[in-house]
């Protein structure tokens, strides 16, 4: 307590608190009390919080106003903390798996991945979704074109560079990539091209490309973080452990994919490497901080690219831009290779076009080196039977679901009642306590550990160096107290104990993956960058489970807003149910899929010409 | 970085450290500045400490002082950070072992181990110390007299009480418990007494009396963290889980132990419950936290005491008064109802007199509840056998063997040169880095993890409850930042390496157990307590490791100073190697058993009347 303190919140012990529908527990929507600030403003904000003593209490107020204080760092909360989102071997039963031996490379799990897809004839609602006019080539559709004869690696590659070049000009100028080196694209298409000559192609995936964003390794590019400085600071010397599985299926790497500054912001504004812009609609943002991981997808640029959530930063742009956001169960894929901008709630996560491609991509990355006791096995969901799933329950909670707009919680309803209907799966109504507060304990953490992890680099870096709002997000994160920082790892325990309860009695949670849809990019934004707290924490509402617990979460494509945006669906699961998560995403993917709009900006790359 | 800062330490990776004998690491003795404060210069000190603004600049620069700055807090540190100090199940292969199966009791645990005890006849070195002055009765010795009806339970704990009154009378005024109770000890004693007239005696353990340190709960009484708040704000509902497994046992529970307040201090000076005294020599510090259950086994009052161990607070104090102090494995025993002081670091320990009643007592209080990949199956060490016992290799670091007092260094070299010629064991020179960053990592990591854990109590407390020195400690403990608690763990991770890497090497790492051996207790310090960083830094010296890394350690006592004055020996063993911790323990007791002196207050409760 100290200076302006108001009463800290006292928690109940876990185990009192009811998670029924009835509950009393009351339900806070962030109350964020920051208005938007973007240009000149920006500037003025960041050398007030960079003054001694000033910016100090300017800080205070400011997590006051945001109840960190009250709901975290002074409050009153009986459990010890958890420190890792982490999980222990569990026994799960799953419905439909091909279980996967240990010792299969990642090109033999791609293959047994492939055999786990419907047979095209089976595909008819995705199938009936051309007709409505977005067809998404999949990893299969480029595959079989490549088997076949029809076109080459080589071929797509060469659209492929001909639309990032197109796109990046002054006209879209939708800032996709921040490198992609045109030479080292067509190396790997030549040589993926030759394999398919020689009838040696190394798994589904080769000759598919994959853009990576830029804070995982991929040779031979730079690690940028999004940033001007820190690819000087830290080289990157090998492929991240995911990258290097994608290569040795023949995978051809795209390019770094543009990343919010440091992954400290949900917009994908980036004054750095600019601002990757949204495929539906180019005014609008991409999300973040996987931004443009998510527009190459949902542009049709790459079927799949890969991305790191730490909070959201995956599911949520996947959401904004149409496509699909996987992040597995925390511990499934190696952080080898990622930036290490916190150690306790990122990792890698994949963003494809279809949950087919999701699954695909998800077989060639996981990490199979760990000791059997820290996971279990690999079951991969036969998506062919994906039908056949029976007694699925899926825990919704109201208040929480309907704290978003219009749009989204009418669509978000009705696609949940299609599912239902053609599956006959059951809705759960149940209370999930301390949203908000979880949301700001996973803020506390995600903060000290990433100024904590880049100390090093800030301490001899020149301010001007870094973006005007990564500079405020740093001045805040370098502010919480080991108090505040423990008191996280609490609620963190509370969140895990919530989340256990729960899936006793559902099999997935249901949300909408976001509050509101993507929003307008705005001109004073693009040299300083924005800071909109309630938009921000609109966009992570329901991202933080997934980070702060090491639950696999997936997003999928239900419909539009009036203004056309695409709207996600989210599915939480229980630790290690990826095949039962995939399976459930993919129902909800064919029972939804009629009426997709296409992206006002999309590149067809398996046209006949 | 900030005011006053010093060029910051920059690590470079663990694993290009060299931990052999000739490595260039620098060793750092503690380098603290801070002269002995007490009296009224303690009390003008908080003032200061507690004034907003002016307090915080005196802590940044203490902490500076101290380095913590340089060599934690904003240094440069290549490892992600480790939270815990537990261990996933290990197999090690252990000699002489008698392995405990999952489902017995307590009691028959006890009898199990008892079945491991040497027989009288072979125990010849320990009764060749008898006649050197020191015979200390065992849990045998008492259960044998119980069992031939030579005395009773009841008869010892009139003995008991009555050595417990004049020992807390004005003459001798040790202040050994903080609170106990005639009339329960009478009762448990009067129980005990009828279970051996029936034969029917629940285990060794029965009728034995057992001291308690006031920070685990015990029946009937307060637990008060050794303050005069605590036990109001937080109730006694319940025995500890080690408590209830000893009971279960038979054994008599003797009354709460004094302690330093709150943990938050070594040498046992507390103004609020008197501060206990050495029993070697009564003007001198009986060591702490757990300074009362390490007095009254050296003064002969119970065979063995529970204590809690966070920085060394069960082996330091042993070692002052010249008996055991052993702490297993973190994991090994269960925290349930001991105050949560921390949550990382600490664990109960046990105090006794010898190792074989060490033994006895480990046997009784392990949790065997945990499921089996957190923990391997129990080995008991065949104590009878440990005269086989063949290729134990001892590490031993010279630089840090060596920064000891005189009469420390000379002994514990003696005893270590007997030991080896007495078994034929072999010594290997290591190198252990970072010996004093460890130390000041666990000081921001304990200091942390208590403030965070009693805000609830202190944010209603009025400060003039806590003791002087406890809220210097608390002072500092608050003041830690995310940044400093998230790099002590990151220093946690690399002496997680680094004594792996050891103990690839090497069965145990052999140290004194203190620096120093017990000092003066001065006037000045009764009513305000004192700070002596040097002497503390000296005497939690060589214990770190065990709490920060959840290492077992043990100390035997191995001679005195030339003031009488007893010097401990130290082992600290591989996660989960007790038994053979307690093979190499009792070889050195044996070893090392003559010319052991008798502590001045002294009781001797089975003697012949």
């Amino acid at each position: 307590m100290g200076l302006f303190s108001s009463p800290a919140k006292v928690y109940k012990p876990a185990a009192d608190v009811d998670l029924g529908p009835g509950s009393d527990e009351f339900y806070i929507s962030p109350n964020v009390k920051a208005p938007r600030v973007a240009g000149l403003l920006v500037k003025i904000f960041v050398w007030i919080l960079e003054m001694p003593i000033v910016g100090q209490i300017v800080l205070y107020i400011l997590k006051k106003d945001n109840l960190i204080n009250k709901l975290v760092s002074d409050a009153d909360i009986p459990e010890p903390p958890l420190f890792t989102a982490t999980h222990s071997w569990e026994d799960i039963p799953e419905q439909n798996v091909r279980l996967i031996k240990p010792d299969l490379s990642a090109a033999e799990r791609v293959q047994e991945a492939a055999g786990c897809l419907p047979a095209r004839l089976e595909a008819t609602l995705a199938a009936g979704a051309a007709s409505s006019g977005l067809k998404r080539w999949t990893i299969r559709d480029f595959a079989d074109a490549y088997s076949s004869g029809e076109t080459t690696p080589v071929q797509v590659a060469t659209r492929f560079l001909a639309a990032v070049k197109e796109s990046s000009g002054p006209d879209l100028n939708m800032a996709f990539f921040i490198s992609c080196d045109p030479e080292d694209v067509m190396r790997q298409a030549e040589e993926s091209t030759r394999r398919y000559q020689r009838g040696a192609a190394l798994s589904a995936l080769d000759g598919v490309l994959v853009a990576v964003k830029d804070e995982m390794d991929c040779v031979p590019y730079p690690t940028t973080g999004g940033t001007r400085w820190l690819a000087a600071a830290r080289r990157c010397e090998a492929d991240a452990a995911c990258v290097a599985q994608l290569r040795a299926c023949g995978a051809v790497l795209a390019g770094k994919a543009n990343m919010h500054e440091l992954g400290a912001g949900t917009s994908g504004i980036n004054p750095q490497h600019g601002s990757a812009r949204n495929p539906y609609n180019s005014n609008k943002i991409a999300g973040g901080s996987s931004s443009g991981s998510a527009a190459v997808v949902s542009a049709g640029l790459c079927p799949v690219a890969l991305g790191v959530d730490g909070g959201g930063s995956v599911r949520m742009p996947a959401a904004l831009c149409g496509i699909v956001g996987f992040k597995p169960t925390a511990g499934r894929l190696s952080n080898a290779g990622v930036l290490p901008l916190n150690w306790t709630v990122g990792m890698p996560g994949i963003l494809a076009g279809t949950v087919e491609d999701a699954l695909l991509a998800y077989s060639a990355i996981v990490d199979q080196s760990q000791p059997s006791y820290l996971r279990p096995e690999l079951n991969l969901p036969q998506l062919k039977s994906t039908l056949s799933m029976s007694n699925i329950k899926l825990a919704k909670y109201a208040k929480w679901f309907n704290d978003s707009a219009e749009d989204i919680r009418s669509c978000c309803d009705k696609a949940l009642k299609t599912l239902q209907a053609h599956y006959g799966w059951q809705t759960v109504d149940v209370t999930i306590p301390e949203i908000e507060e979880m949301r700001l304990a996973h803020y506390v953490t995600i903060g000290s550990e990433c100024t904590t992890s880049l100390a090093k680099y800030l301490d001899k870096l020149k301010r001007s160096e870094i973006g005007w709002d990564a500079r405020v997000a740093l001045s805040v994160y370098g502010s919480f107290s080991s108090r505040a920082y423990l008191n996280s790892q609490r609620l963190r325990n509370r969140q895990m104990y919530f989340h256990k309860e729960i899936f006793k009695t559902a099999d997935v949670i249901v949300s909408p993956m976001t509050g509101v849809t993507a929003y307008t990019l705005q001109d004073d934004a693009f040299n300083t960058g924005e800071l909109d707290y309630i938009n921000g924490a609109a966009l992570v509402r329901y991202s933080i489970a997934g980070n702060f617990l090491g639950l696999p979460a997936i997003t999928v494509m239900v419909g539009h807003d009036k203004g056309g945006l695409p709207i996600g669906l989210q599915f939480i699961g229980r630790p290690w149910s990826e095949a039962t998560l995939l399976h459930i995403a993919f129902a909800m993917q064919e029972a939804c899929a009629k009426g997709h709009k296409k992206p006002a900006v999309f590149y067809d790359l398996l046209k006949k010409e």
